[in-house]
């Protein structure tokens, strides 16, 4: 195996390493997943999160099996853990599919569709970049939801890598950072990641987002995925809905920037889009490596989707690697077109 | 003085006790504020809150200093300083100032003034709550944001006093709780007020709301006010003005339930209003009695007012204790007119 470098992914002598998300960014630090059920329990526990990076994550820990001199059997089952590890991403289910096919080759093909994985995902992030930072205006504000950055894949990110290129490429932008309730990823992860690109933002709460939008400070909302239907409703981090809402109530604009892996072609609309459901325990308090508190009443029920559904209506452009397809594209039938 | 009784005011033998709140729902832990100063400190320190249960603690204070000997002097700089604690809550200011005014009069009447307003917001309380039930419908979803109920007056409270009245009054009602960030007063006070008067409720972080409306689970939003301008435009929680956006959007009503002593007809609209800036630290993580933790890097850029300002246009009605205006009569000046 080679060995492989990302923000949050890599490979060392046929080992595989993920960066605990869950401790950024007070702590960068390493845990090994070489082993399938290991690589599954940091998806499942968010070690490692972002639609891209748990597939690349998960493709790469059937490789180190497959290394380690794993059975056909053994990988199969391995496969089938890791792809029900997180039920909403598709990017994971397309990994694992893509890596699985070919384990009857043996453990050469299996390492070698991983690396495949690996590389096309960086390849995938270089375009999705350009494509989106050709949308950013030069001294525009920008508004972001979760973390969409070098974190979530084994590039420069989604909608968070089309941002960074295009400071870059030196056009003058703020970037409002929603703190993204209630696993905090754009408090955490996204402020980290801007910070270490030396992009200047600044850290809101959610619902500080519409007033961004009115007062003007923002024009343009950008996004990821976790799933794209066939008529581009797609899923992606609880409260991506109400963030286009008011985006289209102030007349900004809203583009959902994600790779072709996460077009699920098979899904006719948003409402067929499974949602993982999370614990109550998450909105009763935080709960994380920075520490854990609950303010709410212990038995207060609770409502935790961990996304939402967005209509293909209020998408201003969806940005893939391959193309960019506005409303009315999508609307055409654009996704299945470009299948 | 009399002994006086609400959910977080107390008087006592001319003392005067808050509930600290910032310790709620883990404690219930009463303060002492009979010294202006100590009920200021209170008011900035969020220890009590609500704009009408802040002016009634400031009058109380006075009247409580006025008691204890103060003289006139005195009395008048500790108005001052009371009137300061807090800028957006223009029934802050009512207060004192009704207070104030009768300061040469001397200590009889500062408490008498003191006693009338907090039975006054009791009789105001009620008034709401009668016209605001009368709009919830049997079977309906609601949806409020921040704490508007009894620790938020010296009643039974705004907004919340007219859900827990509807619900007293037989309704099948189900309440969604936004947690409101960054200060969680609807997680940690809203929730623990309906389990105590045994309302239905469930929680969500506030970017969930907008969910809650599009799949018609709540019909109805019902928020407080800290002020209201004279053209209707109103400062509230951060977060309302992004609720009032989602409720039009899904064509669900939303009602502003608050006193007329909220009511400034001084105001113009509502760019008129002061909006308090509050320290950074609150966003890059939580702070409070419960535990405090921080997220975010030490040192990223936070945006952080307490309140937002929501346009006339977007509110269904305005339910005061004298009237319920929707949004053509405000339009029509009428508050002006009420004035």
């Amino acid at each position: 195996m080679r060995d492989l470098d990302a923000l949050s992914i890599r490979t060392r002598g046929g080992r595989l390493w993920l960066l605990d998300q869950r401790r950024l960014p007070q702590e960068e630090r390493w845990i090994e997943a070489s082993d399938p059920r290991d690589c599954a329990a940091a998806i499942q526990s968010l070690a490692v999160r972002g639609a891209p990076a748990i597939g690349v994550a998960a493709a790469l820990s059937l490789a180190c099996f497959a290394a380690s001199g794993a059975g056909i059997e053994a990988l199969n089952n391995a496969a089938d853990l890791l792809r029900a590890a997180r039920p909403t991403a598709v990017n994971l289910m397309a990994a694992v599919d893509r890596v699985r096919s070919v384990i009857p080759q043996g453990a050469d093909a299996v390492i070698a569709a991983a690396e495949a994985l690996f590389d096309e995902d960086v390849a995938l992030c270089e375009a999705m970049a350009e494509r989106g930072a050709a949308l950013i205006q030069d001294g525009e504000g920008l508004i972001t939801h979760c973390n969409t950055g070098g974190l979530a894949t084994a590039g420069v990110g989604t909608a968070l890598g089309a941002i960074g290129r295009a400071w870059a490429g030196g056009k003058k932008i703020h970037v409002y950072v929603d703190e993204t309730r209630p696993l905090l990823q754009g408090g955490r992860l996204t402020a980290w990641e801007l910070a270490r690109l030396g992009v200047p933002h600044t850290l809101i709460t959610d619902s500080m987002a519409p007033l961004i939008l009115r007062d003007g400070a923002a024009q343009r909302a950008l996004v990821g995925a976790d799933r794209i239907a066939q008529n581009g409703d797609f899923a992606n981090k609880v409260g991506t809905y109400g963030l286009a809402v008011a985006a289209r109530w102030h007349g900004a604009a809203f583009h959902v920037v994600a790779p072709w892996s996460t077009v699920d072609l098979g899904c006719p609309d948003g409402g067929a889009i499974p949602i993982e459901r999370r614990t109550p325990d998450e909105v009763r308090g935080v709960i994380g490596a920075f520490g854990s508190v609950r303010w709410a009443p212990a038995e207060a029920n609770v409502y935790n989707p961990a996304f939402d559904v967005t209509p293909a209506r209020l998408v201003t452009s969806l940005v893939l690697d391959r193309a960019v397809l506005d409303a009315d594209a999508l609307a055409a039938g654009g996704l299945s077109a470009l299948g």
